[in-house]
């Protein structure tokens, strides 16, 4: 069978895919940081060439950010025509000490689950974008063509917000449109469920500074007198969540949906054991609202969150100032009808309501998008559904996402295209912290899970 | 007359003296960051070669952390013995991009009142200990001998909690024993009026740190269920105040002795401009407690501030992560009977009283000495008053002081001598902030003080 001599060389040519990933790993491109720029145009480089080398027409597109690599391969005029999405560009590396090697070194050594390389980007999402690439590669080794017609789009400012991904789509509308897209950018379920994700949380994220004196302060000549901006900060995003969880700017619930019976259920069948999903952080109390479960909290209730704060001296020793101004980047997590422009202001106004005299509020405006739920009746998805479950030996669930995919809903409103959404990662891949690091057992059954699905077309 | 010719020769060798200056400015001896170790004892070997220069048996003098310099001089066997403290260490630069020059150039520019000196150190505490020393210096060229016996040391660890003072002051008692101890690290009253203070805060300090999951995690995977330890720090320091500006810690007021009336005549007399005071920094409202006056806050009342705050991502751009850790340093300033000790573990029970499941709290601690009073019936207070009163043109007062020069109690417990604290910083001298300085006519005048303060024992 066509598909079996498929999964036999994908087999045969693990090694040499996974130095073809490493080879990507090297290259350093970390799309929010500007000191990183070139290295983001390397990743499409090689990318570009890579799909080159496979018979995709692919060229890197420039963006006013990082640039695109968008390929296209030709197929049988009556197959489907299929849009494939990833992301190329990697989140920062710091606190860098906490890694065991070098994240732009990318090591194969003994993980939790057997073989794992390691590296920024290993997981989310260089390793789940190769894994389509790789299946690709190979069926067009074994087969000379395709079973599809076939787009595929790479990103490379994902991690920072996108910022040029809806001019590009607007204005490329045609050229991308096909039958479907598929997101490879996700996770296994509990590390070893397939899963397809039909919900996923939007985002919005604002950095505010709280501004106090003109000039930095000696805390003994003005302690006491001068209003501290830290004060006025912590203050302020300390009352963010009241004593059961739930988020305390007005309004902020607008738009969030009950939880639909039958997804309840569907849910509770899954056996998601939190207790371990916690304790494998060593944690063991759900933080979010006490009156939902634990799955509730990740993918259907939306959240505030400080993802960063800073203020004053923070070197060693100590200082005793008190600064002229205070920062902190707080993200939101969104679910159904929340309205991202809505969320901003309303923690806008929430924020200058409760600024003391002397004090002013700056806002920075990061990224926004809503929640988005995926149509699940299209035939690609039972065929993937299928394709999974037999690769895994387990039946693929459709699942929620607590995190934020806003490109789903870009497809959906540029392209008027649906997604499906799919990938390989585990929970323990530490994306966005020291040590990421993708299995190999992902990469290779990622891997063999397209080939499969490609198998249900031709 | 003797002292006119040393005022005169102070005068004529004024550029040789700000030139001195400037080479002692030029040295970056930061003491609370270890990079700068060798500039600390770079700094100490510039004055201990300068003390010898004037005639003083000086040589720097090894502690287990930065070095102290100890000189001494012979004078009139009758002669009050005299101890001169200052220190030589600095406070950190950053930020350094709201330098208008190089901290450690030391430029002559215009200031707001007249030429002044803009360095790191200018006004604390360099420039204030070399009118000292340079008031000997001119004193020894007119006059060949002091009217005093002296002894001169000055530290390398004043702005890092003097870690090794207390040990060498125990270890060198007897050498260091004298009549009086003065101390040079203060400022003017509201910029214009003589100063002895007589009134100072202590300080303790605490560096907290909350830990929460083993590692940084991604906000799409875990918000919501994860506990993010920079929620729990804002909450618990966002606390720290209540709505009337008063420190909500247990106990925090044990030992916080009410004012004195006559005391508060005497400040009520100074015609405090505290409108001035707070709007030179572009701020309007008095911060501290709603029912004391800006005076009392500042000098007789105790603060709690956060003098750092860090967490998470503070990078450019945006990073959606749930940190493993947040930390704050925070200090108070002590007055009256508050226990330094009781102070330190009240907050940190406090701290960890208000910790949710999964959390738990680390405390350094950083320094921690009490409010300290001075006794004002030694003869040479008025002696120095007369001369602050004949220099400066105006009536010197006793006035309090927010700051914490936990030296003057460590004279006091250990060498059982009194201390009498003056100097000529001004309130826009930028101490510990950027773009600190030291105007020309504070150290001329300094100088020319202390030069009639020798007179006065002649």
């Amino acid at each position: 069978m066509t598909q079996d001599a498929v999964l036999s060389h994908i087999d045969a040519d693990l090694p040499n895919a996974i130095a073809r990933l490493q080879d990507l790993l090297r290259i350093r491109s970390i799309s929010t940081d500007p000191a990183f720029a070139d290295d983001c145009q390397r990743a499409a480089e090689w990318l570009a060439a890579d799909l080159r080398g496979i018979g995709l027409d692919a060229a890197v597109r420039p963006t006013p950010g990082h640039p695109m690599v968008v390929g296209h391969m030709d197929g049988p005029a009556d197959a489907p025509h299929l849009l494939f999405y990833g992301h190329y560009d990697v989140q920062p590396v710091d606190p860098l000490a906490l890694w065991e090697s070098d994240p732009f070194d990318p090591a194969v050594v003994d993980g939790p689950h057997g073989k794992t390389i390691r590296a920024r980007g290993a997981s989310d999402d260089k390793g789940q974008l190769m894994t389509f690439v790789e299946a690709c590669r190979a069926w067009k080794a074994v087969n000379g063509d395709l079973p599809c017609r076939l787009t595929i789009l790479f990103e490379g400012e994902e991690e920072s917000s996108s910022p040029s991904l809806v001019p590009f789509l607007k204005e490329n509308a045609d050229e991308l449109r096909a039958d479907l897209a598929l997101i490879c950018d996700t996770g296994l379920f509990q590390s070893k469920t397939p899963a397809i994700m039909t919900m996923l949380r939007g985002m919005v994220a604002e950095e505010v500074t709280i501004h106090a004196a003109s000039r930095d302060l000696h805390s003994g000549m003005y302690g006491g007198v001068a209003m501290n901006p830290i004060r006025v900060l912590t203050r302020i995003l300390g009352g963010m969540h009241d004593d059961t969880g739930r988020v305390t700017i007005p309004h902020f619930y607008d738009g969030v949906p009950d939880l639909d019976p039958e997804i309840a259920e569907q849910w509770a069948a899954l056996g998601f054991d939190h207790a371990t999903f916690l304790g494998d952080v060593n944690l063991s109390v759900p933080a979010g609202e006490q009156d939902r479960t634990p799955l509730e909290m990740i993918w259907s209730r939306p959240t505030a969150e400080i993802n960063g704060i800073w203020g004053g001296y923070t070197g060693a020793g100590f200082k005793t100032v008190l600064p002229a101004e205070a920062h902190a980047k707080v993200s939101f997590r969104l679910v159904g009808d929340q309205d991202p422009q809505a969320i901003r202001q309303n923690f806008r106004d929430w924020i200058t309501a409760q600024l003391p005299a002397d004090c002013t509020a700056e806002f920075k405006l990061s990224g926004g998008a809503g929640g988005s739920r995926m149509v699940t009746d299209h035939p690609l998805f039972e065929q993937t559904r299928d394709a999974l479950t037999e690769e895994w030996g387990e039946e693929a669930a459709f699942i929620g996402c607590g995190g934020s995919i806003p490109i789903a809903g870009h497809f959906k409103a540029i392209l008027g295209i649906d997604a499906l959404l799919t990938g390989f990662a585990k929970d323990d891949d530490n994306i966005h912290s020291p040590n990421e690091k993708y299995d190999i057992d992902s990469f290779h059954k990622g891997i063999r899970s397209w080939a499969r699905m490609l198998g249900k077309l031709a």
